[in-house]
């Protein structure tokens, strides 16, 4: 089936369906800042996760995890609060999660385990329930559409701007719209999910349909970033279908929806590297010609991850010598005489042998805010995959050198 | 067999029958600047290596593994220029490398393939090879004992400060003694080696028993340290055996040999660390209870490589949830609340719950030069291992965004 799709406004609330509400509640310390959401659908929603794979699941994953499967996934709302990740905070923790939730239920009027958890912030640290829960009840006394926008500022850390998404797709049994909203900064190197994302839509999805789609859309977006390469305790990727469009979606249609999360989801994963602590410039490494596409993936996060590739990155250097060392540690056999790099467009090292006459045009396009590295590893694969970082200054430094104190 | 050891001056010219030469011969702008070492045995040594696992190994690398297979481990000298990798240059590089071999054999009267080679600095740039034959002439007739500190400056890049230690071991069969140095500071997480490193000793010791002395001395110390998580190019760990003190090494004394290279290693490899780019603070990073050491090692260093943790311990931050966070991410299963988590001895996590009345005295212990962090997995396995890093710090940033310019 033939779809197009168009950019459209309102975020994680532009599909039909979804209401949301902001407030500061007080776990922040400015005034000024949002710290608490409540997203919500007008019924109940199919509903599907990404959660971390970090060993140490902060209590929001636990709880939420309990509740799609006791649902089997349906939601009515997500609750989402920052400053606190509620992590590392015992069962308290737990009862803490627990309590957002039946909050949130009475409020909107659903049974709690309709209701989806988030947090993020500091690890640790004892959240302060009361603050939370008046701020649950004044946030669902206002929720609205059109409000997508403060949601997204209400779920920031340390993230320079908010991130939001959200697009419309014509195909012929009619139109629905995905929307969605994500935080960075730090601790960005999404196993199944990203920080905290949340995706909406009004198709008709069946839940099993849902899953399978969002963790297709994930794997090329947010599971394809990193900032600092820390998986954090509290990733949370969420998807809702409130079906309001009144578009089914089914094997035929499915590509719509896949294309549309992904679009959607591209947008908001590429706004947490760019966002992302200390970062001046995004990074997209594109390895090319591998033996198999996870080959391909393993090679271009090395490189991502490499303190020295991100510095020299961020310095304008064209020290092309840097990715050569990360791709041959990475664990990928390839053969280094037949591997070439590009910076830019720039080609910089071929048959084993440097191309130092055009460092100068790599190094100018290294001083853009948008960097494009691609490595072919010339193995006769084919396989192509694509990672986007974010270059690494000293601000990153002074930001997690201080963030607690 | 008992033995004591204890410190000793020279570096890598204190054990007998080693002499070394330094000069500048013009690969380091500064003409202050010591760029280029010769090591020479008084007659052919025992010799046995450990190379990076990079797959773009450096010529020096390659044309040192067959000197070393051709002469199955017997070598009278090795050459070492800083300023310049000579990675990435394809045939010419390997060419300059054989030439640095022959240069140096002529000097010293010896075959070529008794001579290693050893080289670092930037990755892709063509050796300056006039300047360095030049250099080997100049360094090799002026050899002498007690030259090891020049040898130790001569092969620094970033380096804050030389690295060299010895100690003199006392058996009941005589006294030997083992010399080394070693380089770093920048591209430091040795895979079977570090960046540049040279052991010495005048044990008599064949070389078969010579590598498997060094392989078992480089695990806890060369190859338990990481500055920023960069396998090298040109990681090279060396070690000469001349068996000029007439004591002989065999099963018996094996240990004396053994603890004396760990000894000595322990100390450089320590002090890369403290003299990592940019370091302010060293940090001890050991894991107890694992269930076996390989999980131990993985679990610390995951930590050890955490840019979260790094800018915690430089900003004294007793940010211990980023370390659960590091941990859980390790791909080490363990229970997080049977975990403990202790930051200069006071403890900060237990149970799953954290002790934030004791982070002021973890913060003053943060502030430290020498920083001790302690993981206890609680698996009931006992095992433990201890990786050894540095804080992360914005010099970091700022030399490595301008190490090329």
């Amino acid at each position: 089936m033939e779809f197009t799709s168009s950019p459209t406004t309102g975020g994680v609330t532009a599909p039909a369906g979804f209401r949301s509400g902001a407030v500061h509640c007080g776990i922040k310390a400015s005034p000024s800042a949002l710290d608490l959401a409540v997203l919500a659908a007008d019924a109940p929603a199919s509903a599907a996760a990404l959660f971390t794979v970090n060993l140490a699941q902060a209590a929001p994953v636990t709880v939420s995890k309990e509740h799609l499967e006791r649902t089997r996934g349906v939601a009515r709302a997500v609750v989402v609060n920052s400053g606190c990740a509620n992590a590392c905070t015992g069962a308290e923790g737990l009862a803490h999660a627990r309590r957002m939730a039946s909050e949130t239920a009475a409020a909107v009027g659903c049974p709690p385990e309709e209701v989806l958890i988030a947090s993020t912030g500091v690890i640790g640290v004892t959240l302060k329930i009361d603050k939370v829960v008046a701020g649950i009840r004044s946030a669902t006394t206002a929720m609205a559409r059109g409000t997508g926008s403060e949601a997204a500022r209400a779920i920031m850390t340390t993230d320079p701007f908010p991130k939001e998404h959200a697009v419309t797709v014509q195909t012929a049994r009619g139109s629905f719209t995905v929307g969605g909203m994500a935080k960075g900064s730090g601790m960005i190197e999404p196993h199944m999910a990203t920080m905290l994302g949340f995706l909406t839509t009004d198709a008709q999805v069946p839940s099993a349909l849902l899953a399978r789609a969002l963790k297709a859309s994930a794997r090329d977006t947010f599971n394809a970033i990193t900032v600092d390469g820390e998986c954090s305790t509290n990733d949370t990727l969420f998807a809702l279908a409130s079906g309001a469009s009144g578009v089914a979606i089914d094997e035929d249609n499915y590509p719509a929806l896949v294309n549309a999360l992904l679009t959607v989801s591209q947008e908001l994963a590429i706004g947490i590297v760019r966002g992302g602590e200390g970062a001046t410039k995004l990074i997209a490494i594109t390895v090319h010609d591998a033996r198999t596409v996870d080959e391909a993936r393993q090679v271009a996060r090395t490189i991502a991850n490499s303190p020295l590739v991100k510095t020299a990155v961020h310095g304008a250097d064209p020290n092309w010598g840097r990715i050569v060392a990360a791709a041959g540690r990475s664990g990928v056999m390839f053969d280094v005489d037949r591997a070439t790099v590009h910076v830019g467009g720039v080609l910089l090292f071929e048959n084993g042998l440097p191309h130092d006459d055009a460092a100068p045009r790599a190094a100018e396009h290294l001083k853009t805010s948008t960097v494009q590295i691609e490595v072919n590893l010339g193995s006769g694969g084919g396989a192509i995959a694509t990672i986007w970082t974010c270059d690494l200054s000293a601000e990153y430094v002074r930001i997690n050198g201080e963030y607690r104190t």
